[in-house]
């Protein structure tokens, strides 16, 4: 494997790892920046803070200038500009000298994971607070320490990206991510990158069959705030699509359902990552916990699913400072992640309804395409492509043929290819009201 | 456990047990004399010998004033007044001398439970016989036996008691039980207990989304009886319902569906019985025995299922003396027994369509609902309140949503009361015309 | 067993053994004017060569006068005469001198069977070649080989027999078989031995619901071109029907469905087989092989499964010279075939939908269908008989009602008629709308 995609993928994650974002603020701005640099058409989009959404209200934008603990030795810890997980997300500005006692209520470590510094955030409670290793909070002597935090909760607005690509069809797949953890690797820079780079790839494509929305959101509000906006379009157009979260690691494939669990989205889903990687883990909407709880919920509901390599909550470095770029994300896992979510949309895009043009099975001989001499092992080389044709009876899928033949969508592309060009083969656009 | 229930169920049982029930006759009227005592509001009533029931016909009256068998050294054996089994039921007037051998014709025993009186009765074809055990019939010494049976069959009448209950809805939850069977305490004493406290329970709650119909029938001839004079009523207004048998001892648990298999009576029983004894007992249709036999019979087809203890024919005391409230019935099973079709009946009262009322996932911190500080924790908490939610779309009852949620029905109770009194869910009444 | 039937069957593939089939020419006449002396009604049909079928030409007559090769020594083997299977099917006119190493290009055998001679076609390639054991060829020595063919291909037709049973329906069962293979037995001279009996069956069945089809085609361009001339009719009026091949062995049972899988043939040979041989071979339509690929072909679609004994390709003496009438094909695996056809047609003929006539449970006891003494035992001697009036509600097939009584569908037939004869039940021709 060349690795060439994953070098790339890996370059971008690489670029945004050090921006401290959060789900509003200057760390997305500049994050959608880089990205626009790939894929220049994307528009970026502000929403003020007070906006209603839903059940929800887009909270005030918080700027982080700096934030750090003194101890009483007079050592500077916990410095967001070491690492910005350092500080709980949204923290109020806030000066500070208490005991250790009395800072103990207001930090955060994970003593099974004594090396790891937790991700915390509290966006609609004020509250400040810091996250430190276990081992580095075990060490902290009695005394006074000084907290520093210089933020600020201003009214601002909220930020978002988004990538519209037309097709022959209006009709639309849809492709999210989100762009509002700090420096995390897996959960959730491998997302970010992995988009853009499908974005480049469609984008770059000669010939579509279908429209193409891609969507860079922060995770929950910004995702609700994006559907408000676009409610109405979205389910008039949007047939199939992807939540893309954890897409970096190399150690498995992952596919969690759309709430309904039998859209065409979920069918793809499965189908790829079956011929990809036949022990691939599948979840259940019980299992759900990134923004297709928006996409798919009650009076939203489309055919939204998700296809990851490690899932997020499922590897003990998540929502930790340990989900770096070392040992978690590689060019591996983020290239193997960029493939299954191609080999999906290439799936859809090709899937169509093929009719036999004959009736009975037409004789391929004539064509060159069978065996003229009958013998005992005749007909399994062609095989394939009788069983393609017996299933070509209009009322089903190319998917479900492969399904129906077991073999990878994409093995009949080319006998697909053969057949129209023998004019043996009529194929009708997908029945975009699959359900 | 205080087996507060469990205790008066016992002792009704207690009260129930020495009278000498059969299709017809005196028995029954007592026995539902006395269960008037409990729910006052009991209808009784009357149906005359010789009415015509679908293909069948009430019969004669049966009246037992003694009977009793004389052995050749003078002893009285069989006598119908130390144990009502003795005597086959519906047996005819009869005084004879007869030899051993002849009489051994007429004479019922288990030769695998020497110390069982069977349970043996011949309603629709004249004859006589007596039951006894095993033991007692190998010590019957060679002679002469002197056989006394002084009973009447005459024009009576077949009696059974009705108790309705009105609700909010005219919709009705129909719970049948018999009360044809002499001295044996789970089949059948068990039943008609239950049966009374459930409807003094339902009679006594302030509260009633449904209708309830309590039917006490003798078995087979009297629910053809009952389902005759009730067939449009029953047809237009039983969506739900159980025929309750066995349900006494402390054994196990068992359901028997109904004829058709999927109706909300099955989805209920399997629900609860799942979720308060997993290793409870599922049987067929094929496994059939007793008045669902009537209340599904093609053209009838009434929605009414099974929830047994311990079922009929398959433990080895039923329909002999064994089956008695000592080793058998006990106010632990009475009480295991009541409270599943209390759980039953509670399900089908609280079943109902949630919907929920905002678009997209409610904010539920704002509300004091969610916890404020997203950590690596958070969300287990209150996961199943999130389940709920995204279950509810109007589209799926309580209890089909505590199916996919792996809960019993009631832990969904007190959710669903905290979202209705945020206005997060609306609920409409069940549909009734759950298939 | 008297195999009397077997030996009928087996006594008519003798017979037929000898004849030199193609799917042209005076074998096939001859093959049809043997089956016509056992049902004289066969009407025989010829198609002329050139006639375009469907995606096909019927090809040119081929009529082989002779065939051998000479070898070095003057020795003459791979005579047609000897064996049929010797000269590929098809083969043109030859007369070359060649040595043994060009001659090899044109020899056919199977290493891995030493002793057995491969069946090889050419049916739309024109070229010739010779089949002999590999003990043979690899006997051959150098030299100069004498190759004579006299073979002729000219415009001449296509034979094909038909015989046509009326019913009291115009609903019709197709059975089809095919008589284009020399000298082998199980395929294929089971086929047309089984099928000629079961033609002679039904004809002389004094009461048919339905009317029968039986044909004798050369396999594919011969079933096409039957497809073509009776296509409407076929598609309006046959509601099930089956392939017969490889019904001649007695090694084991085996069913292949029709393409949509769900037909009521399907239904019917899997039940029938079910109760016949439990351990059958369930294939799946990627194992076809036969003319169910042109019955049930897209835009044809006919309800036509496969029962078979050992499915062609799936025995190692397929398409050999070792599928004879010593070691493969028995007069016992001829039986069974045809017995298990019986069966299948005869369930189709009884299948209805009974409905019960009476509301509740009918009173069996007053007819004498049932004890009258109702004991611990009692229920289990009529159980089949209440279990059948159970699902005797109109909407369930007596088929249907065998799959939920778990019984083969013939124990029901017994047990139909004496609850028609008390006019307990009403019954409704098939419905023939079953998909």
């Amino acid at each position: 494997m060349t690795l060439l995609i994953g070098k790339q993928l890996f370059n971008l994650a690489e670029k945004l790892w050090p921006i401290n974002r959060s789900i509003t603020g200057d760390g997305v701005r500049t994050t959608l920046q880089i990205i626009k640099e790939i894929i220049p058409a994307l528009s970026i989009h502000e929403v003020a803070s007070g906006t209603q959404v839903f059940d929800w209200t887009i909270p005030k934008e918080w700027r982080v200038n700096d934030a750090y603990i003194v101890t009483p030795d007079g050592e500077k810890i916990c410095s967001v500009r070491e690492n910005n997980l350092h500080l709980v997300g949204y923290s109020v500005p806030t000066r500070l000298t208490l005991s250790l006692a009395e800072l103990q209520n207001y930090l955060h470590s994970l003593p099974a994971q004594p090396l790891a510094i937790p991700y915390v955030t509290s966006y609609y409670q004020e509250r400040w607070g810091f996250c430190l290793s276990q081992k580095l909070r075990d060490s902290l002597p009695n005394g006074l320490y000084k907290v520093f935090i210089d933020t600020e909760l201003f009214d601002g607005s909220l930020t978002y990206g988004e990538l519209l690509v037309e097709g022959k069809s209006k009709k639309e797949i849809l492709i999210s991510t989100y762009i509002c953890h700090p420096s995390m690797a897996n959960n959730e820079l491998s997302g970010p990158s992995v988009v853009t780079f499908l974005a480049k790839w469609i984008t770059e494509k000669t010939r579509r069959k279908y429209s193409y929305r891609f969507v860079f959101v922060p995770e929950t509000i910004g995702s609700l705030t994006y559907i408000q906006r676009h409610k109405d379009q979205l389910k008039k157009n949007v047939f199939a699509g992807f939540n893309v979260s954890c897409v970096g690691d190399n150690r498995n494939y992952s596919y969690l359902p759309s709430r309904r669990g039998d859209t065409i989205s979920d069918a793809i889903a499965k189908h790829v990552l079956k011929h990809v990687c036949a022990s691939y883990k599948s979840y259940g909407w019980a299992d759900r916990g990134s923004d297709e709880r928006q996409y798919c919920a009650p009076g939203i509901d489309l055919p939204i699913a998700s296809i990851m390599r490690t899932k997020y909550g499922e590897y003990e470095e998540y929502h930790t400072s340990l989900d770096d770029l070392v040992n978690v994300v590689t060019p591996e896992g983020l290239e193997g992640g960029f493939s299954v979510l191609q080999y999906a949309v290439e799936a859809l895009e090709n899937n169509c309804y093929p009719k036999i043009s004959v009736i009975g099975e037409p004789q391929l001989g004539k064509r060159g395409l069978y065996p003229t001499l009958s013998t005992k092992a005749s007909g399994t080389a062609v095989r394939l492509m009788m069983d393609f044709i017996t299933w070509s009876d209009g009322g089903q899928s190319l998917l479900e043929i492969a399904e129906l033949c077991q073999v990878p969508i994409w093995d009949l592309y080319p006998i697909l290819e053969t057949l129209r060009s023998h004019d043996l083969i009529t194929v009708e656009d997908q029945n975009l009201n699959f359900s």
